[in-house]
């Protein structure tokens, strides 16, 4: 089973495996940060990823319903309202 | 090991687990949506967290620095400038 490199943590109670989050948006970016002007928003509001899984990244796509769904997560993205 | 509950898929080359992004925040909520209003950004911009390790999520308190080197990963914070 090949694990994705993380850093394996041994605490009190179990062992964690921490893994990426990031898969495969803009990997050649040591940190990918985004700055968006609330002003030049489209219409009321804009809906912004926060599971790195969306195909129209920094906008959500609605990838993370099946993230959700395969890893029994629960996030969900940031709406700003304009 | 103990891994985190996450489905295993077999693509061609690799097996990829997928492990929860969220582990800690808000975890009895089925889906953390967070809606924010640009006009109550107090100051000129506001930072918000998409590694969902933040101590203060929604915003943004640099947990993605030891994420991102604990796992190779490269998250980073939304900006959104009002």
């Amino acid at each position: 089973l090949l694990l994705q490199p993380g850093a394996v943590t041994q605490s009190r109670t179990r062992t964690v495996v921490m893994s990426k989050i990031n898969e495969s948006i803009d990997k050649e970016n040591p940190k990918v940060v985004t700055m968006v002007k609330a002003k030049e928003i489209e219409g009321a509001k804009a809906v912004y990823c926060r599971c790195w899984k969306s195909g129209t990244f920094p906008l959500c796509d609605g990838a993370h319903v099946k993230h959700n769904k395969e890893t029994e997560d629960n996030v969900g993205p940031l709406i700003v309202e304009k």
